[in-house]
């Protein structure tokens, strides 16, 4: 368990990390919602303050005063336990609460929690639970990049958010096969330090032998493969992944752009010439897949992927798996409001590991799941083969 | 034709008109795009301004400099012939340019005009784009006020924008039948001030006896449908009608809202008891129809509002008439862009006549024919039986 | 008052040319409804079969046995009034009763209604009764041709109907304009035949002159418009239409398909090539609209159609009007299940004038109204200029 | 590899059976789509029919008259390698080719493969493709059947199709667990015997201990579900079935409906009381899931069932797992249009083991891998607990 202070300014880095992440932006960036994946900057900032007075303030804060019971309404995100909400949708339709009342908010709950933690004693419970804020709002901040990014870079003006050279930064290394020998490997959590409830159960897997590359795929693999027509071969595609292409008309990755007869793509920089010695990203799974086809190799299970990442590099791009989003053995949802964390989304999404350019520090570890549905383009995921 | 000055002023006094309509928002405010038929304020005043810019500056005004090349993408709203543009839907979508930079944009634009203007002669077709560019924005002023409305009646704060007692005034005179007599009457623009082209080709129509209630159906006559059942008998509604109450579980007039057991509605300045004197408003053409039914009465025809409406006091509502929106005899659109100003959208929309408490000073006549598709209600629409 | 032998007269060919027309169907064809417009030819046996039953003999037959109690929520269209019914997109979706089963229906209410007929004396009321289900029964007759051309014509066999070469049939005359005055003309059915409600209230309309067509607009001057580009060119268009060509891609008319090069279209005898001397048919509203604003013209107001009909030769084609479809004035609606016929459609439907290759015999006169939305082409709708 | 003979009496029985079950059904039956899920029964007629024509006979039967060259875009299913065919939503659309025709197809093709069969060699490759082409035509004998009993069950006359005891028979034994040790399992099909690809690449798996039930659970159980407001409580939910649960409507089993205050479920017999001993049929992934929830219980994983399969009766249902389906390991997909059969669906469906009353005869193994998208209902689908 965390000492109390060493929590206390883990709490309040976090708090102030947010902010800064969106110290370059307009207020009108805070306010709208592109598309419905994408939240307002302004609802993260409320979303993540209502998390620490909902679940901590409410219940231990002897006489807090809430700060604006409405917000409860505007700021819930899913928590069917926690009563009504605004539809996911509408999140770009609320121009009020303003960005100026929302800072105000975080300032009146920061100060609460503090104040909370500075007095004599806080109970076990309290800790779980400000730990659980804590990595809630990181992942937020994940979010936050990544939202930021779909807004600006799909404006027409396509203004640049800040300096950001890590989003394009190079694997030096060549690429090579790590072998991975048949038989039996642990998988999952295990130790005292902060996990979520999908990484527990720790157990044993058996995998066959594989092989799994160093490297992420790059740009430059990427643009051979288009231009060997991928876009245009059923044969390499998923039928459901072939159906997107035909509909959505794909095809290239997300924010990339033909100017002047030459791919181009957005960064958070701006525009600039696509890198072919950069590890590509924006890809979808089902393009993650159809690459793969169409290399001779396969996707790995998050099991491979967890059985040998010490052996590459890894932290650029949330990597896609072959495996489904499913409950570990024996894996049970917590009481309440926080059981509607992680289970109630284990189907028909994809997993991924790893961690990105857009995930704040001490979130990432080795057992950490992500999941998203495959055809979700807006994140820094990223591709490594196996075979 | 306007003296050059005193358009000029005119067309100052417009600007600033609109710009004063935004002075009690926040910058959040000018955003939003909750529904499409909803523009966010900072496009209308973006867009009012590119129609300056395109259609005089870019054409007359010599050396004038674009304010940005890409505005024209941007704000162009539905003029097929002047390029491509963001899908409608979209407007909502774009946190740039910056409210701050559309004031900019304005400010950038007016001043060219007036030097243009100010300049020692301007040829004549000058005139009559400029009152055309004018009463175009008079047009958005509308809008704006109407989908200021809408984005703070539909935040779920319920935010007041300013004082804005017009909006519920009652009439106070008694309810009372005009006759009008079976004949000949004459209808449409003649004259030399400005009208829309679709006012002209003044001609003859004959109409039947026919008598026109003197005042606006009020909220308490709209109460009593509603408690007689109105919403739940298929029988006073057309089919089409019939289906939009079922689809979107319509029970009331838009922004009304039961809170402990009695009505209220939002206005301007926020939400109020629904006052049962005053004329009822934002109402679409297929409940006022019902009310029609139900009343055992109908909608006027346009040539009946126009035959008779010197004889009754108008301007608080947009009034629904039974006529579809359809070309006068003769009538012929403008070459160009402008062609598409009116033309293009007579199909399938419904005459509305009159003018509303939104509508800016000089826009509104007796000729005047405004056009919204039958399920609309953001505009301070009313009815007026006939029978 | 048609006397009781003549209606029963009536009323029998009109039972037995419905089944006539099914002659050269198969089966599988009776089954099957391609998209919701179209209702597969034994639903409209049964339906016209079921008007019987449910307005004549549930009320007037003493004794009457009830052919099957679950026929009346299968054969109801739309009569809101007379309970649930098989929503009209799920017509297709119903294998029984089988097509063996209709026919005993069929069998069993014209039995009936014969017997009914033939006793002593009928009360007035059911003579009109009577007559409306004999009209309603041809009605169907029309929508059984055109909905058996739509059945056979997008299946890929594209089989032939039967000999039906009145569809193609030319218009051998010089095509001339007739002039009309300026003046007052009479509107509206009057006298004691039948008509439908929507025909009566004969008024006065003030008409400006005008000039009509007196010859039907040909597939040859409507190739013109395509090798023109007409579907390219968005200032011909309504904005309306103008999306409709985009969304749904049209490029020619329906039934048009090009084969080797060459325009073909599709008839009851299966596919041919397109004479450019017959008269167009199968064209939406948009279409026509399109074509006469390309061709400087403009169509007819159903006033004016009605006013000149007698001087030019009509009955091949549907011709549509640019009149919406309204009511006249004094329109009142019928009492009880019967008033649904016709006035809850009077809203965003264009007015069609005359009648064409598929109307039955006896069911055609000046004054008829027909209706349909502005993009549906699936009838015998054609073209007439005005100007 | 099976003798030549043995494989054409296979072959020859199969053909027959496919007629057999559409023995009961009136012409009509065979035409209806009621749903995208749902082919009409002369589809899968003429598609099994197809698959021995275009894969065997016109690649191998040496002058063989193809029966009609449209046939290959009406009856080709989903093979993008075969070709353009008429879109999955609109084979219910098709009248033609008729029933009668199929049936010719059919007996053309049968003769031909005969002929081919009787002569005197084959290779060897065209056994596996036979083999391939019967085991396919039994797939869709399943499907055969329930989609006759989805669209008897969705007819408003709710007609029985023939008698069909096994579809409500009880499984007589207690309920008790089955108790498996942790370790090393292996899983996939081994030997000659005919399978899929899908089942191949038997290899090892780890599992944790665990519990299974040697029973399916019953109605009488889901109707405790059901009381205990099952379908009203979200957390028994995943977000996506709750989404489903909300937006359909749904509110008990497919084909159940309430009669007097009382459970029906219509059957191939027609309509009658829920059997509380039955096993409970036409489930969703969604509701198999949160019926496992709310007992405390979860499902199987796909190794866990194949792994214990030999100690539990099953044969009656489809068994949902909670294993998403995904290739094993060093899983490749057959070259050219037969390589679509199975891997192109790997992404987003669940795994069913076991087989149904539907299965015929020789087409069920331990190993066989079923899937379906988690919403569906209408095969012979069930639920096993786990523990």
């Amino acid at each position: 368990m965390l000492a109390t202070d060493t929590l206390l300014s883990f709490f309040k880095e976090t708090r102030k990390h947010s902010e800064a992440l969106c110290a370059p932006l307009e207020t009108e960036d805070y306010v709208v919602q592109p598309i419905e994946d994408v939240s307002p900057p302004k609802w993260h900032l409320g979303h993540t303050t209502w998390f620490f007075e909902e679940f901590i303030l409410k219940k231990f804060a002897e006489g807090y005063t809430e700060f604006d019971p409405d917000f409860s309404f505007v700021f819930n995100s899913y928590y069917e336990s926690m009563g009504k909400r605004v539809v996911r949708a509408n999140r770009g339709n609320l121009s009020r609460p303003s960005v100026k009342k929302i800072y105000e908010y975080r300032e009146h709950v920061t100060r609460a929690i503090s104040e909370l933690f500075e007095a004599d004693s806080t109970p076990e419970e309290l800790h779980g639970l400000m730990e659980i804020g804590i990595h809630h709002e990181k992942q937020h901040q994940e979010l936050l990049l990544t939202d930021i990014k779909y807004i600006l870079g799909n404006n027409p003006l396509l203004p640049a958010y800040a300096t950001f050279p890590m989003e394009y930064e190079r694997e030096s290394h060549e690429q090579d096969w790590i072998g991975m020998d048949e038989g039996i490997y642990e998988i999952g959590h295990k130790g005292d330090e902060f996990c979520y409830d999908n990484e527990l159960g720790a157990h044993k897997v058996y995998l066959n032998a594989y092989e799994i590359s160093n490297k992420l795929v790059t740009n430059g693999e990427f643009l051979e493969f288009i231009a060997a027509g991928g876009y245009k071969e059923f044969s390499h595609w998923h039928a459901e992944g072939w159906d997107w292409v035909n509909t959505k008309q794909v095809q290239c990755l997300q924010y990339w752009h033909q100017v002047d007869g030459r791919w181009h793509y957005y960064t958070m920089e701006g525009l600039k010439p696509v890198d072919p010695e950069a590890p590509l990203t924006h890809i979808s799974y089902y393009e993650a897949f159809a690459f793969a086809q169409w290399k001779g190799c396969r996707l790995p299970t998050e099991f491979e992927w967890e059985a040998s990442q010490e052996y590459f590099p890894w932290g650029k791009r949330w990597e896609w798996t072959e495996s489904a989003y499913l409950p570990y053995p024996g894996y049970e949802k917590a009481e309440g409001a926080l059981g509607e964390y992680n289970g109630k989304f284990m189907v028909s999404q994809k997993v991924l590991r790893g961690s990105s350019v857009a995930t704040p520090e001490k979130h990432s570890r080795p057992t950490y799941r992500n999941f998203f549905h495959p055809p979700l383009r807006w994140q820094y995921t990223g591709l490594r083969l196996a075979r």
